[in-house]
């Protein structure tokens, strides 16, 4: 068997067509028009390759080919709502490649043993409906399904209205399906590698995330008349910190990573020593053990650089995801399969959520990544070239295949 | 002879009851209505006082006793204009305490060697126009009568129009009275003395001022997915900057201050690695020479930075002053009467701009500094005791007596 890979291409095509930008951007969020016109191409896709196709409670799209067996399904997929100008692969290649395996299966008139599925999974990058995710979540059930339809969205909607009037509403039970193993394939959305020259990422999981606001207070006063000793500079402890940030990636090692992305000095005047700042600690790791311990360190320091300073500081966790680690078997997998194909591939983690970390909850799960050029998403620059689409649909097919066979997951 | 202090605290109220703001500040910006209100009332102080009264062809106003020789006079004052909202003490000290002087030899029927000046300079906070301590520049030859005439304020008015307007356009020369000294009484605006117990500031001269602004540019990433080692973290190089130069004053020492006041990253958001950031570097040193090696090692420390973190930057130098030595004879004899009275006395740079630092470039000059509370200026809540007043308006009258005794310049 052998993908159509010209078919994709064609595909990711027509689906940018729809919500197009005027910088060539996709602009599909979730349940509006042009989600719904997306929606409906690819369902019109799958009904093509005579696939079942299902809709569930919260809009979760499910195609499904039958296989020799009655057993669970062997599920790919991901979404195709954006952000408000996104690129043309975020979601979609997901759901594309996955789309295309199975049409793989019939185009050569094989019948797989299990049932294969695919999936697009409602609001997924969380535009107008928060959180993101929503629809994995759901379907997971990390949140009830009327929880879900009372969610208003950005532009003072009900989620339940929005999915009946969009004829987005099915009547399949979120979570009905539970899948024999879930496969997300997607761009990594970041530069590793590109920088590692790989063709494919095999990933192990995604990565924990937890968000610090810090408010440092401290004097404000004239920059020429006050002594160095006699200060209480707030943007002096905010970069302190900000410093310290890199310490603790640095004595945590591999995998750690810690980004200041806020400072924002009151009263930002270039002859005032700031009184305030307030500023953003991102710090994200795979292993939960040591996301506590870069934690617990960002706490020290916060209260060391006070007492240097004698500032104050006031904290607040903004967010707090656990690590999700995927099946080791089916990222192993993945791994192989590249080997076989000669593919240069790279064990990795996610920085970024994915509709694979809810389904990990339910389902032996992995993600297969392939580059981004420059590491750049969100954005219509969003790019990989066609080589590595392909390799990354070639690497499922036969993910798929061998997990098919029964033998990974025994 | 000794000062009527209750006569200090009525004027400096009343003069506050002009252009009163809101919440007890003073707004009397150069040359508006209330600026105006306060010559006028001050004018009439001078008059009643039996002094001749002169305004030179810039606004500047000069107060004058006649002393029994016919040499150079004793000049002493400030300026009364205000910031938006500022407090009764920043100039309006100067000028009235300089009055006060004059007005216990009067009183007294005390005539002195010399005759006995007080000045009231225009523009001096330079809010409406620009540069500030205008008046005392062009007095001093450091701008012509007639470039200074041709500025417009911020709201559109020409300088000559809105002194002509306001009758506060004089037939005298600029520069035609050059002092014999002159010493400038004013509020500290920072928190040294106050932390030293002092009564009495003996400044030596006016820290040089040297502004830079520099922007750094790296690469804007997503927090999650882009590793520590493939950063271009512009917010990290600017926080290095930020720490680097509080070293930097560490390493030149006594007297050496930097500040940032200004850090603006871009785009500002909690899971992006800010690809930009614009900040503002603040160096100050009453010694041209460590000035000068402060922003030596600043550049070094940035083009540092650069290369370690693979950012650029772009500096620019916003402003830069050179530093005023006042004339130590001057100031040991403030030191010393201040010592005399039995008053704790601290020697000190000012770290704002003073008319002083102008009459310094064509007579001998000093100034007296008396504490201001938690180092506030420029604000509502500018505020410096009874005490501390009158102490520092009893060292003028002894510093000006020795002055026209004639040994101390001699």
């Amino acid at each position: 068997m052998k993908i159509n890979t010209s078919r994709i291409h064609k595909r990711i095509a027509a689906l940018a067509e729809i919500g197009k930008t005027s910088d060539g951007g996709s602009r599909r969020i979730a349940l509006t028009n042009d989600d719904i016109a997306g929606r409906d191409l690819v369902i019109s896709w799958m009904k093509e390759t005579g696939l079942d196709v299902q809709v569930d409670q919260i809009g979760n799209i499910f195609a499904t080919l039958k296989g020799k067996t009655s057993g669970n399904p062997i599920m790919m997929g991901s979404h195709i709502d954006t952000v408000g100008n996104g690129g043309h692969l975020d979601g979609c290649y997901g759901v594309i490649g996955g789309l295309e395996v199975i049409a793989t299966y019939v185009d050569s008139d094989e019948i797989p043993n299990h049932d294969l599925c695919v999936a697009i999974f409602t609001n997924e990058e969380g535009v107008r409906f928060q959180p993101d995710m929503l629809g994995s979540l759901v379907y997971a059930g990390g949140m009830s399904v009327n929880d879900a339809h009372n969610i208003v969205s950005t532009d003072g909607k009900k989620l339940l209205d929005e999915l009946a009037n969009t004829n987005s509403l099915g009547s399949m039970e979120c979570g009905s399906i539970i899948p024999y193993a879930f496969i997300e394939l997607h761009i990594e959305q970041g530069p590793v590698l590109e920088n590692n020259n790989s063709y494919i990422g095999a990933v192990g999981g995604v990565q924990g995330i937890s968000w610090t606001g810090i408010t440092f207070k401290g004097q404000s006063n004239h920059a020429g008349t006050t002594p160095m000793n006699l200060r209480k500079d707030a943007a002096y402890a905010a970069s302190r910190l900000t410093v310290s940030v890199r310490e603790i990636t640095e004595s945590i090692g591999d995998g750690q990573v810690g980004t200041v992305g806020v400072i924002t000095p009151k009263p930002n005047l270039i002859n005032v020593v700031p009184g305030e700042v307030h500023m953003t600690v991102d710090l994200r790791n795979i292993d939960n053990q040591k996301l506590k311990e870069a934690e617990f360190l960002l706490e020290e320091v916060i209260e060391y650089i006070c007492l240097e300073e004698g500032v104050t500081a006031e904290t607040n966790q903004l967010v707090r995801f656990e690590p999700v680690v995927f099946d080791k078997r089916i990222s192993d997998l993945i791994a192989n399969v590249a080997y076989e194909q000669g593919l240069i591939c790279t064990r990795l983690n996610s920085g970024a959520g994915h509709d694979a970390q809810m389904m990990a909850r339910i389902c032996p799960t992995a993600m297969i990544f392939v580059p981004s050029k420059d590491g750049i998403s969100h954005n219509p620059k969003e790019y990989t070239s066609k080589v590595h689409l392909d390799a990354g649909a070639e690497v499922l097919l036969s993910a798929v295949a061998q997990l098919d066979s029964g033998k990974t997951l025994s």
